[in-house]
């Protein structure tokens, strides 16, 4: 599998520029570089036991106004992507696209039959009966909030088994669908957590549906999944109060910057408003491939987004990072311009 | 789940008698009790980025002397063995039992009809063709090494897919079924890898198999499933050249010193011999239940062999720990006989 698929790989882009991975400048991965205040001494934690989930599951929970008994906890965002998938077992999916790919990949491993919605052209188009509908709020790779609540029930009128990826809306003011758990019995919400809590490492993505959809959906899966190093550093995130309001702030206003920047260039020919942390754009002269080598020179990254469905090989995406690294960013556009 | 089903759960047990958790001596999960020494700070690990696993996966393949496009990783054993029926899709599965609990789980989530052959009994019994063959090796709950070499070339010649479990083979001088990766096409190996390096905590399980088996089956596996924190941890396990030796010798000795205790005490009925961390004992006038319940007072868990195939409520596994909880045990039974 290739990792640059998704963005990130600083070591391999280091490699190839043969410097150190602390002087690359990654706006190719949407992690919050903001970090929660860690409370907790890692060298000190007794990794011999079997792990306890429990307290893990009533933060969570608590963080998304759930019960723990609507949660269940997977190895990060795809695992819970594929499980679920291979879980419901349906025929048909729906993507409104472009989206993240793991739905693709997983829909096309378990054979379900895929139709993309090109959410950039027209959103209100119809989706066929008893489909699994996905969608991504707020969305990716343009970070755009939609307001769904028409689409919702739209899906239900359909009898759709609808999964709502809020995986980026701590980022936003937008609200979680989560309240609609108790209405409608098909839905899902997946928050992948690595993303604002800035710790792709971690391994953690849960999954909110009912009570019932989530106790069928444990007894597919296996024992102590979680890693009691990962189970800490998430419960000592959450306890950081502040973190949430300040990683918000601080993205909202270098998200402005960055837009700023991306329209006062003379590269591009569209800039994508966005709500979350990071800026779809589509160049004017030159191709992605040639924006990321021109790029190389001043050790950026930056996301191709070639792969994604109805876009092509003029669209990037810009992660928000620090106003240094904006600023570096900002001057490498002016000197390739 | 119910995590004492498989011994452990020493929070529970320390609430009941309320007292500390280290206060607890846990003879009830067979963990290595010594464990390898780690030379990192695990506080200054930069968990934001994406991991990369392909360090990782040499260190692993290298431990087991195979290449690392032979080696799958799951996040622990039950993961791996969950995946692995689900990936073969097999109609049949034959455990010699006891064994570990999970297959029994997997087969029955995934349909797959089971055979129970009794290995306390007699070892060659039919094997339906095609079956899918779970051989747990060392076994488990009584720590037994087996010679197979006959018994691969019968399940070999009914065309099974043949699944070893060598995740205490560490603890003994046995070998490793590995070269026969390179004999026959429908093997699998799993090194559980949580007991010998004493991190349970850590969710890391390997399958090995060879290079086609292991291609498919990456196939079906959602990429980043382990932690980084886990992936550093398990490296700078490995690199502890001496821990391997080390480990096996003071394991065996208390092995001998426990076999000793038990056999001493006028409390069971057989002793089994053993060639891993734990012992396997039948109790004579009293159950496993009532065993556990005077144990209580000392501050002692052992494990209840009740759940499974072939054993009842007069078995017990007891775990080889340090000599002063050995001797600290050895004062209870005293006490108690």
């Amino acid at each position: 599998m290739n990792q640059f698929e998704h963005g990130g790989g600083v070591e391999n882009f280091a490699q190839e520029l043969d410097c150190k991975v602390e002087e690359i400048i990654d706006l190719s991965s949407n992690i919050n570089f903001i970090k929660p205040t860690i409370n907790m001494n890692f060298n000190e934690l007794d990794i011999s036991a079997y792990p306890s989930y429990s307290k893990l599951y009533e933060a969570i929970a608590s963080n998304y106004q759930v019960s723990s008994t609507q949660c269940e906890l997977f190895n990060g965002g795809s695992s819970a992507i594929f499980s679920l998938f291979r879980f419901l077992n349906l025929l048909h999916c729906t993507i409104y696209s472009p989206a993240y790919l793991e739905y693709k990949k997983a829909a096309t491993l378990f054979d379900y039959k895929i139709s993309h919605i090109n959410r950039l052209n027209i959103l209100e188009q119809i989706v066929e009966k008893n489909s699994l509908v996905v969608f991504v709020n707020p969305s990716t790779p343009d970070g755009k909030l939609y307001d769904i609540e028409q689409l919702m029930k739209y899906w239900i009128s359909q009898n759709c088994t609808i999964l709502i990826d809020e995986s980026f809306l701590d980022f936003t003011n937008g609200v979680s669908m989560s309240p609609y758990l108790k209405e409608y019995d098909k839905l899902y919400i997946l928050k992948s957590m690595t993303k604002f809590y800035s710790s792709a490492g971690i391994r953690v993505g849960t999954l909110l549906s009912n009570e019932h959809n989530i106790t069928e959906l444990k007894k597919t899966e296996p024992m102590w999944k979680l890693s009691h190093f990962d189970s800490s550093y998430l419960q000592e995130s959450l306890k950081d109060k502040s973190f949430k309001a300040i990683s918000k702030s601080i993205n909202a206003k270098n998200t402005i910057y960055l837009q700023k920047i991306l329209e006062t260039s003379s590269l591009f020919s569209e800039v994508f408003d966005s709500n979350a942390n990071f800026i779809l754009a589509k160049l004017k002269n030159i191709n992605a491939e040639q924006f990321q080598d021109k790029l190389k020179k001043y050790k950026i990254m930056i996301r191709n987004c070639e792969n994604f469905d109805f876009l092509d090989d003029s669209y990037v995406r810009i992660a928000v990072k620090s106003e240094k690294s904006l600023k570096h960013f900002n001057e490498a556009l002016v000197s390739i311009s």
